[in-house]
């Protein structure tokens, strides 16, 4: 039986004294320019005792669906609060910047509403509340066209860190109407899973749109699998398979993927995002 | 009318509880090896409660002239506090290390007196204190040739964050004495603006030495322009022209700049640090 | 003389006004994704008022020895606390999980029994208590069996910057029987030193397992030298040598190394990690 990591269930371990206000952060900034450590300085300067934690800035450049994803799996493992999150090629153009309402843990969103926010806001139990702060008060007085993160996301998230209503941050809007993310669905046919590459890590370590559930409806199980074609291995880790050899794993974010031990997925396979990912037993 | 983004505006917001002592913290260490990190521990073991925001540690090696920039930029959206910038080509050679006391906000800047401050210092009204650390007691007690980061600027900054008065870390100098950043300047012309590349971001934008007065008294408006005789457009953001086209426009900082929708105006324009940059109106 | 720098010597300026419990972290996961972005996330959940501090996250991956040694030089400009560090090829196998009390300081060091602790122990005086991590109560209630880092390793050095025991934190074992990091040793020969490169920092600069007293009984003064057959000065500093011309220093960890004046010495003599150094006298 595989299932999905949560973040929920260390919380028996987590006797917090005192409330701090958490700001997490993700972005495709990077951190060779001064992006992200502007952010944090608006942030520190609003709210000067909120935590501020980064997920990363490492997403590829404008890639709103590798930031969704990121966003999913990584803040259940982070403290309930307000998770800022600026992947933004429509900058400037006519998008909405959102703050959004979870229904559970208490936990808000704020970025662009380009469906970044969404996988994570699902996970959480969907929107409950949800506001425009493309004209919110907490808004640097001075907005430049092409940073949001810093002049709007990066305040607005100050101040809901400091206890301000989302109400208080902008207009009210209908959760009904944010932009939905479209991504590739998989397959399940009579060879196996036809899937699709979602994201691949620094290691070369390949996710895709298939579930654990749809690996087992198309009976792919533990044991010999292709992978277009390649010959690997449906096993637990890496120390599973040869040096070098293809592995099809549940990942640690409980989800299946492709790795290569010692080596690179990417690499073997010669995967870009969105490519197909034929899984079928090797028999 | 164009003007510059300033930090101070949003501070009508910021209602801060208890004075939290800052380091922003700018280099041009990276972040693979354990320099910026080493910093970062020296200053929480001599101020343990002080808060530090990495600035970026992304500056390119040993240019000083892009540290001066990005720390000019970067630091009016900081907390007042300590900035420590550290990019020193000359580190152990004579060039002194100093710490500024700013006319403005209280701001005070530590590192090595190579110009790296200046443009930071002149944007919070010059300076009106400054010591040489260069046998600072604040110091570390062996100080390594090649790594005053370290061994003297953090545990300078850290004791001034911890209230020290610039008089005891170090030894008074002229204000006047201290190192001139030579750069280059545009020039405007009937045909134009001759101006020269400062600094590139990640992304390919360009910005340089005119400023949007410069511009503006060379006749060039919002509309087709000519830069080093490829076609663009001054307008205000990048939905303003088609991808792969070339975009002047105002930066997020509020200073001209080049850019390409989805591309890279370095990669456009062949351009690097220093290079003309001839911007004429299409006509 | 050459010494080693040490971190405690600052120590007489460090006057804390209250415990700080401070979790420092490095390991091999890069910025580029949200590994150790997830970790601090799991470490904030459980610990809130705990102070993160990141060494570095650029090991090179699966970099045991680097990580090694990165650390031992690392943590005695750290405050004492509790040290995690992940370099961890051999994650999912049979290799161990553990937490150290080293003699010196209070530290604790959590992490993989794969040796990438032990340079650090013997810096604090070796280990006097440890226990294995591996079924952790602390440890979230499912772990993956490729991310201990945050599944194990950043609750369980949570915990103890929260003020857990040892002895709650795992089972207790012999630290005689912890794994030892086999690395190569240096030789003083007639000809000079024979020694093999260990790591190499951004820069190029290159650091190898002999140390000053090596070069001292093999009788390398300061003046010229012979490295792997190439021309270069044994001094104190970048500036003593021309650019781009080969110098031997004893670095800023105290240890001799090798650099190009604003050069890279990787790259003027070829050197992978354990390769051959030999150093001899120019006469």
């Amino acid at each position: 039986m595989i299932r999905e990591a949560t973040g929920c269930e260390r919380r028996r371990w987590a006797y917090t004294r005192r409330p701090v206000a958490v700001v997490t952060f993700l972005s495709d900034y990077g951190l060779e320019d001064d992006f992200a450590g502007v952010c944090h300085g608006v942030i520190a300067t609003i709210a000067p005792d909120a935590r501020i934690i980064d997920v990363t800035h490492g997403i590829p450049r404008h890639d709103v669906l590798a930031g969704a994803i990121v966003l999913r799996r990584a803040l259940p493992f982070m403290p309930a609060g307000v998770h800022l999150a600026v992947v933004d090629p429509g900058v400037g153009s006519e998008r909405r910047g959102v703050a959004l309402r979870c229904a559970g843990e208490k936990r808000l969103l704020v970025g662009p509403d380009n469906g970044l926010l969404t996988l994570a806001a699902e996970r959480f139990g969907g929107v409950v509340e949800a506001v425009d702060v493309g004209a919110s008060p907490f808004a640097l007085q001075h907005v430049a066209a092409s940073f949001h993160g810093r002049d709007v996301f990066a305040p607005v998230a100050a101040h809901l860190a400091l206890g301000a209503s989302l109400a208080a941050a902008g207009e009210p809007l209908d959760p009904a109407g944010l932009a939905v993310l479209h991504h590739s669905r998989p397959e399940v046919v009579a060879a196996g899973v036809r899937a699709h590459a979602l994201h691949a890590d620094r290691f070369g370590n390949v996710s895709f749109d298939a579930d654990s559930d749809d690996l087992r409806r198309a009976g792919i199980v533990p044991g010999a699998v292709l992978v277009n074609g390649v010959r690997g291995t449906y096993a637990t880790t890496f120390a599973d398979v040869a040096p070098g050899d293809l592995l099809l794993y549940e990942d640690s974010w409980g989800a299946p993927a492709l790795a290569v031990n010692r080596g690179s997925a990417v690499d073997a396979l010669g995967l870009e995002p969105g490519a197909a990912v034929a899984i079928a037993r090797d028999t």
